[in-house]
């Protein structure tokens, strides 16, 4: 009889699920899968549900006819059926969350109350497109399982260590008190990363250690000493790097040109910064590095060049917090499997002292700098799963 | 008979002007004021004029009724009429404008046409709070003295040639199409900058150089063998460095919570970022520098920290676009005359190879740095009038 912990992760239109065993001194991945296709804000779709063992093999499959709308809850419904009929053996024992918001408050992992959820509502405004996804699992499993644990795993929390300056806009107190302050987000990957460098006994030393998240969403963390220092998300997740779809750093000024010259209104705006930008936007071809790095499509090298040249005039902006690097990590889907990117990062951080060693980045490293390199380069895969199941393990065992 | 340039800075409630004798190999500053308290958009002011020679003397004095209600029309006729009554025996051969726009299409000064009018009015979209006021005197001097040559001088045109991804934003190319791109301001101070710097002979081997132009409107701009690379302002004057009442540096979304959550308009938001933000808004005190220096008041310290901070991350991100830097240049008013934020900014920059001499810097410079400073640190007086004046005449002279 196993301790299962289930980690829940609800988008707009899917969850995904990853469930562990709780028992050994790491949680250990036993399944996972998702639902997609969920049917939100009236439109219908079909949806599909999948689920693998931790070697891969598909145990798990259905599909939806459009007229069934699956929305949040059924989809969280299902995963526990399945749960339940395919591991008989287990016992859950609780759910981790990934939250995308814990505003100034949640600074950790916490227990879901109702008190809790309603904070976790009130931060609603602060990430509309979002919190209310997060939180519809979370709802269901309080009315379907009101005794089982639930903890909420923030993608904020690690980063509301960063000094003051770090976090503030240079706005009035009255719109600051609302709120509106530099949160960084995929604080869950970097907590991992900081996690696992005791691993590597050559970083034992690095006091301050640069982290690129670069994936579908991109942004960059200055660790110091392990904990975050400044990172290039701000207020949104909309901010910092150009990513697949949205556009990063923005003068606001554009926002009011936009407002008064093409008559966009709040939702046009957020549709062309989040969905229509970024890569996607520049190339004019797709939001997917791959296949702009396949191309030789001009627009798709442009795209390209502008990616690799925000990150590093944004690597010189974190070094500057710390004063200065001594190790740069390489890590979700574009940084752990782009070696070009790698590269081209790389020698755009050459000045800070970073020496790329090209046969270990063709090979994916983990180490992809020369023994010489003053700044170490690494490639690290991030978990963010794995570290809400630890997190969710934690405090329920805190709290035991 | 002395050959006149009248050099014309007009804003949205005053202009400013110098002239300069165009005789000697550097014009030369003959007498300078402004006209200020004009009358625009229905609000009604009582001007003030006054004008000094070049030793700093006052020449001339006036003040209106307010019922005189002084507009740029009447503003630019009283100061062509004080210097035909104050200088008899000049001739005035031509009048340069400081232009806060100039689009992508002008990359160096021009000669003032009915076209180029009717360009720069196309950009009014661009710079609507600053163009209008910058074209104001210009069309009153066609109409009065359409003999008069008049040359156009820009903000953005000395950045004009940074390499493409330092001024793109990851928007799609429909946008971009429209001239929404990181144009760079304060062009003309760079300028004047970079031309000043052969003067110092420990520069001459200088390949990188990061000069900080900090005044009530403050930017960063890194310039290679005296180019222009990059810098900190972007679409618009707001974006960058927080200055005295603007915010710096905004996420995109923070505007729309703006829009969704406080129900504010572009002119709210507008006034918000240029007016109520920056020093002022951070500190709730003051938008100037020496009243919170001045301050115990702890948000006042913390408005200071904040600029310094700020300023130690883009001087980050511009040496990145440099590859590192070899030297660091204050210049304007807090940059000029501030040691304190100076060595702040400097001890910001350490990492960078910059390391302070407390008693140069204290004595005003020009070099601020130890001799074995790798980066070297400087204050230069910066000159965007007589940048202008050199500009229009040798527009005015290319023509004859």
């Amino acid at each position: 009889m196993a301790d299962l912990i289930l980690v829940l992760n609800a988008g707009s239109s899917s969850i995904k699920f990853r469930a562990f065993d709780a028992g050994p001194p790491e949680p250990e991945l036993v399944l996972h899968g998702q639902v997609e296709g969920l049917s939100i804000g009236g439109k219908v779709s079909a949806a599909t549900f999948s689920a693998k063992d931790a070697g891969g093999a598909l145990i798990g499959e259905r599909r939806w006819e459009p007229d069934a709308a699956l929305g949040h809850q059924e989809a969280t419904d299902h995963i526990g059926d399945f749960l339940r009929s395919h591991r008989a053996d287990h016992r859950l024992v609780a759910v981790g969350h990934r939250v995308v918001h814990g505003g100034v408050q949640f600074t950790g992992a916490v227990r879901v109350t109702p008190t809790v959820i309603a904070a976790l509502d009130r931060l609603t405004p602060l990430a509309p497109l979002h919190q209310p996804h997060n939180l519809a699992p979370i709802r269901t499993l309080v009315e379907a399982r009101p005794d089982l644990p639930q903890v909420a795993c923030f993608d904020t929390a690690f980063h509301r260590v960063q000094p003051e300056v770090a976090q503030a806009y240079a706005l009035p107190d009255s719109i600051t008190r609302l709120g509106v302050r530099r949160y960084g987000f995929h604080g869950l990957s970097y907590e991992y990363i900081a996690s696992a460098l005791p691993a590597y006994p050559e970083l034992g030393a690095a006091r301050a250690i640069l982290v690129a998240h670069l994936g579908n969403g991109s942004s960059l963390c200055a660790l110091e000493n392990g904990k975050s220092v400044a990172s290039t998300m701000g207020f949104t997740a909309v901010d910092g790097l150009p990513m697949g779809t949205r556009c990063g750093n923005l003068d606001p000024g554009v926002v009011l040109f936009l407002m008064d010259h093409l008559k966009m209104d709040a939702r046009a705006i957020e549709r062309l910064i989040y969905k229509e930008s970024g890569l996607l936007g520049v190339s004019g071809i797709s939001s997917d590095m791959r296949t702009l790095l396949d191309s030789d499509d001009a627009r798709a090298r442009f795209a390209v060049d502008l990616f690799v040249y925000r990150i590093g005039r944004e690597l010189g902006s974190l070094a500057a917090a710390t004063g200065g690097a001594d190790a740069l990590v390489f890590t979700a889907g574009i940084g752990e499997h782009s070696a070009l990117i790698r590269e081209r990062v790389c020698r755009a951080a050459r000045w800070l002292g970073v020496e790329l060693e090209p046969a270990a980045n063709a090979a994916g490293g983990p180490r992809i700098s020369t023994a010489r390199s003053k700044v170490s380069a690494w490639v690290m895969p991030t978990n963010e799963e794995l570290m809400i199941a630890r997190h969710t393990r934690a405090v329920v065992r805190a709290a035991a």
